[in-house]
This record gives C-alpha cells, sequence and structure tokens, in this order.
C-alpha cells in the first residue's frame, strides 16, 4: 500500500543536518540522511561529520538498527557506488531492506553520476530523485565546482558604507566594520581552505587573515603579489607561520633572487602565470588551488583583486556587510574595481539573497548566477 | 491617588495615529492624542489629519465627549498657545478637566517653546514631558527643521548594485530598481513638497517625476541646471506641466536670453547664487524651498549633485534601494560622488537604520546624524 507521505520536510530535516558538516566534510560533499517510517515517522537522523569518517546514510542505518527494514530512506545526495574512504553505501542501502530511497539530487562526480540510483533500482528499491533538488544541489555547490571545474567555490567579502565604499577618499578603510562583523568573518575563515589578500592589503592592513577563533579547518593564506615585494620578516603574515601557512603566488618572469628572497622568510612561493595587464592569471591561482582539493576559498581584498576576479567570473559568493555610514567623495573606491560590466544585467546576477542583521551592520550574501 | 500607569504603550498608541497625517498635515507637525483613564484604559484616539484641520488633542477631546473630566491626555507634541488656524489647545485642554497630561516633546517653534506647558501647569494640571521623547521628536524632525533652520527636510533617494554603483561603467543605469522599488518611490514622491533633480538626469532619463498614482501632495518639480539648457518644449517635465509646476535652479550670471527661453516654456525661473566652482548654490535651493514652507523634499539625482549635498551637510534622510545585481568597474559612478570624507566615521554618521525587503530588492532608510 502506496504512503501519501510528503517528502519535502523529511528531506528538509536531512538538509539542515547535513549542513552540521560545513567546513568539517570537505573536500567530501555535505551530505544529511533521514531513516523513516512509511508514514514519516522519523527513526533515525545521519550525516557526514567528518572527512573520512562514515557517510551520512551509514550514520543514519547505523542509528536506526534493526528498524530500517520496510522502511524509507531520505539522503540529500544519491548514494556512493564506489570503495573510496569507505564502503560503497549503496551496498549498506541495499543491505538494510529499505522499501523506498528518496534522494535530493543526482551525484554531479563523473565516477557516480546515476550509477547509485540505477544499482539501487535493479536491487528492487522504489527510488525517488529530486526531492529539494535546488536545495540539495546547492548544498554541494563547493563540491561540484571542485568536482567539474577542478577549481574552488570562491567566496569575495568585502566591508562597505551605505555609499558603497570600501574606503574614504584617502583610502582610510578602519570603522567600516564593526566587531560583531568581525567575528562573523572569523566563522567564515574558519571553514575555509584558503584566504586570499592581495600585495596593497599587506602592505596598508598588514593582516594575519587567521580565524580567531580558530574554525573546523586552517585555511592557507595566499598572497597575490606579482613582483613579489609586500612580504618581509617582520610581515605579520610571515611571523605567524606557526598558525598557517602562506602562499605567495609571483609572476613567473621575476628574478630568482626575489623568489630565493621569499622562501628564506619560509613561506611557499607560487610562480604564476600574467595577464597582459602584467597581472597574476588568477584562473592559474585557482586552479592551482583546485589541484590542493581546496574546496571554499575566501577573498578579502581590495577593488582592483576583488574587480579583477569578478571580470574573470571567478566568484562564486558574496558576504558583503554594509556598515551604518557614509563616506562620499567621487574617488573613494568601491568593492569592484577592474573593468566591469557594460551594462546592468536586465537578469539579476546574484540569487538567493539572504540578509541578516550584524549588530548595528547589515550582511548581505548572495550566489554570482552563472552565464 | 496616583496611579502607577505606565505611559509609554499610551504614548505609542498616540505617535502611531500621529503618522496617519504625514503627507496631509506639513507644514505642521504631525501629532497624536490619546483620552484614558488614569488606570490607562482608552477612551478615545484623535490626530492632525489635515492643514488647516482641528488639531490631535482637539480631535480626541471631541472623541471622547463628556469622558474627559479627571482623566489623562497623552499628546506627542506640547499643544500650542497661540491663535493660527485653530484656536489655542490649551484651553480646550483645560476645560475638557483633564487632570494629568502626558507630553512626547515640546514644541520646538519658537512662538511655543515650553509656554503652553506652563499654561497647563499654570491651570493646575499634573504634566509629564518627555514620555517616548526621542520618536516624538523625530516625528516632528521635518517641521523642526523648517521651523529652526528655514529650510526643508531633505530626502536623498538612490538605487544602487550590490557592489554601490548608480550606473554601469558606460553610464548605464536600467534595471537597478525593479517595478515594486519603483512604487515605493513614487509613494515617496506622493508625500513629499519638491522632487529634486539635475540637469544630467533630466538629459539622460527625462524623466517625469511625478507621483503615479497621485500623492497627499503634488510636488514641485525642480531642476538644478546652471546653464538652464536641459528643458525644451519637447522635455517631459516641461510637457507635463499640468500635473505639476516646474521650478529651474540657474546660475544667476545667465544670459536674459537663456531666462526668456525658459520662461517661455512656462516653467519658472530661479537665478541663483553658484559656488567657486560654478555650481548652484544648494544652500541657496533650499532656502528659497523653505520660504515656500516645503516640509519634505526628495532629491533623485546622480553622483554630482547628490555628492554636493551630501558635501554640503543637507541630506537629512536616505532611502537606498539596493538591487540583487552586480557591475563592478572602477569607473562605474556611486551614489555619492563630490568631494567626501577624509575619513570613515567612526561613530556611524547614520542612525534609525531600517532595512525592508521590496520583492529582490532591499531597501535600507536612515536618518543622517548632526553634528
Amino acid at each position: 500500500m502506496a504512503s501519501s507521505v510528503d517528502p519535502v520536510p523529511l528531506m528538509q530535516v536531512a538538509l539542515q543536518y547535513a549542513r552540521h558538516g560545513e567546513g568539517h566534510v570537505e573536500p567530501n560533499p555535505m551530505v544529511g540522511a533521514v531513516v523513516a517510517t512509511a508514514d514519516g515517522a522519523i527513526i533515525s537522523i545521519g550525516y557526514h561529520q567528518q572527512f573520512g569518517d562514515a557517510h551520512a546514510e551509514l550514520n543514519a542505518i547505523q542509528a536506526a538498527g534493526l528498524d530500517t527494514l520496510g522502511n524509507d530512506l531520505y539522503v540529500t545526495l544519491e548514494p556512493c557506488c564506489h570503495f573510496g574512504k569507505t564502503p560503497p553505501c549503496v551496498d549498506a542501502v541495499i543491505q538494510a531492506g529499505f522499501r523506498r530511497v528518496f534522494v535530493g539530487c543526482q551525484d554531479p562526480a563523473p565516477h557516480v553520476a546515476g550509477q547509485g540510483i540505477e544499482r539501487l533500482r535493479a536491487a528492487g528499491l522504489q527510488v525517488t530523485v529530486g526531492v529539494c533538488e535546488s536545495q540539495s544541489r546547492r548544498l554541494i555547490a563547493p563540491f561540484e565546482m571542485l568536482m567539474l571545474q577542478r577549481r574552488p567555490w570562491i567566496h569575495a567579502k568585502w566591508a562597505m558604507t551605505l555609499d558603497g565604499r570600501i574606503a574614504s577618499r584617502t583610502g582610510h578603510s578602519k570603522w567600516i566594520s564593526s566587531d560583531a562583523s568581525r567575528a562573523v568573518v572569523h566563522q567564515l575563515r574558519g571553514r575555509m581552505d584558503a584566504v586570499i589578500t592581495g600585495a596593497g592589503t599587506v602592505r596598508c592592513d598588514d593582516p594575519l587573515l587567521t580565524a580567531r577563533p580558530r574554525g573546523a579547518r586552517i585555511p592557507l593564506r595566499v598572497v597575490i603579489d606579482a613582483d613579489g615585494s609586500s612580504l618581509h620578516a617582520d610581515t605579520k603574515l610571515v611571523k605567524s607561520l606557526s598558525q598557517g601557512a602562506v602562499l605567495v603566488c609571483v609572476a613567473d618572469h621575476i628574478s630568482g633572487k626575489q623568489i630565493e628572497r621569499l622562501k628564506s622568510l619560509e613561506v611557499e612561493v607560487l610562480p604564476c602565470a600574467v595577464t597582459k595587464l602584467g597581472r597574476i592569471d588568477l584562473h592559474a591561482v585557482m586552479a592551482e588551488l583546485g589541484r590542493r582539493d581546496c574546496t571554499n576559498v575566501l577573498t578579502e581584498a581590495g577593488s582592483e583583486i576583488l574587480g579583477s576576479l569578478f571580470d574573470s567570473s571567478l566568484i562564486d559568493e558574496v558576504h558583503i556587510f554594509i556598515a551604518p555610514r557614509l563616506t562620499g567623495g567621487s574617488s573613494a573606491l568601491g568593492p569592484l574595481g577592474g573593468l566591469g560590466r557594460d551594462s546592468i544585467p536586465k537578469i539579476p546576477n546574484v540569487q538567493h539573497l539572504r540578509h541578516t542583521s550584524i549588530g548595528d551592520d547589515l550582511l548581505i550574501e548572495a550566489d554570482i548566477r552563472r552565464g
């Protein structure tokens, strides 16, 4: 007898728990799973908690004990069908004797891509794919980016005044973000694989770029610095190497002497191709971070680097802190320098907009829409 | 026997009703009043509904009938003690036989300024001044500005992208605000005494600047146009004179011929002093609008005029529509041109920040803090 239970609320629970893995599971995707009766009563919940540990389905199945037989499984991502750090989840799902499986979205990884679902169907399970599909897909967007484009999901953060400036006309940027907003930035850093800045910011602000307090991961600190001149023995990034590595991306034509100087500071040096304008090719930087399995990276930089990233379609998500201040001035810098678009996009080029009050500041977050 | 009733919730009711007069009562202040028992039970509510009509206290007293004797009056603004369009309210308050009067704030008008309160006390009433004082004071801020500074309360409206641009690098500004946001702008215009724009906006956008649908008042449409060349017989502002007058503020040195040309279009011409930079002195424009009893004016203009207003401390309140779009580009204009401040203000220079979702746009409104 078919039950008419609505799968959406149960998948929402799975999605909610999946998010608890954020910062802990990467480069794996976040996944959540719920075991429920045909009537929709929840028996157990599981999620992927830590890279290398059991997958979500396994955790939910183990928590259910013998209560899986004839019941339903809700899982935000197609169960895997290959041996990785753990045995294939499809086998466990089949052995558990579920009657039905509801899947949020298909796994975009080429070595899965629907094969897990096929295996379940071949074993006689009734499988529904695409429950809360857009949310399930968004949940794994950084994973999908890394898997298919071989580059990280790129976050851009900036703090601006109500008139859209990241500094006054004299370059003064203090007081733009409040203590409360800075605490949110530290939380963000704490789930990143890398935090990227530019030589200008290093010279002006001498930032640490660490997450304080520490988060789930220690981000690699990356400096985009074509001529390799911004770092010195007394730069905070250099003095704090025990708190996290530093990678300097320099133009591939700089002198061996400069490279040796940087290496003597114990920072890693990455010679990169340069663009026609003499700037570091940011695609090359991101490809390298992708090779290192960086899933999420955060850019905290000035107008020039943020603008170049935007011009290169290398921003996936923005975190914009708006301070209750006005500075004015036609020469005060906005957040995105570079060339910019010819026109205002008719169809919004951001989506999934959300806003949050952080003390007196406003945090606006959104994803950049492709195409 | 003294009652321990909390006057705040009753004053909040008076404040809420007072706001119903917005757009209708100016150049009078908005005022609300509540008649209540010593225990705080509301007997009647009144507010100033329309310029020239009865004041709030009178409306509340009339609605209470004989139920004022021995009861309490809550009024957001000190009752008047002079003959204006209506007889002094203090007389009516005294005659009504109230025991206590709670006043939101003293009337800043020099011909009242505490004398109304004194008259009530002299008549034996127990008067408490300053209940919800900051809200009561904010309610009459435009009135106070006109009364004490002899200029209107100046609203600035702009629509910008998430990266703080009012146009793309090519000057394209279409799609920045949505239909829903434009509807809110029309509502705003409909309670203004004047809507101000610049010659550049007239040339680029050929705006009507009328409120559609009509609001409580028909705003004077003001164009800041130093050389007086922006208006022609086929300009929408000129073609729509039946829907509202147009005032062109020109430099006082322009040719008589140009002035004659403008007058022949049936627009009013105001020759104004110019600054050292050859721009219209915006203080002079606002002083003239003050002489005309304009209480609220809205500026919908480009970077240059908005920046000049900001530099001249001639913005009192901002209405910022943020569209879910990014344009980028170091040459794309921000909302406030002009010189700007040297530094980001340590103490926020806006206050009373509020934000509202308007469809996909975000509306941020705030008052500019003085000093």
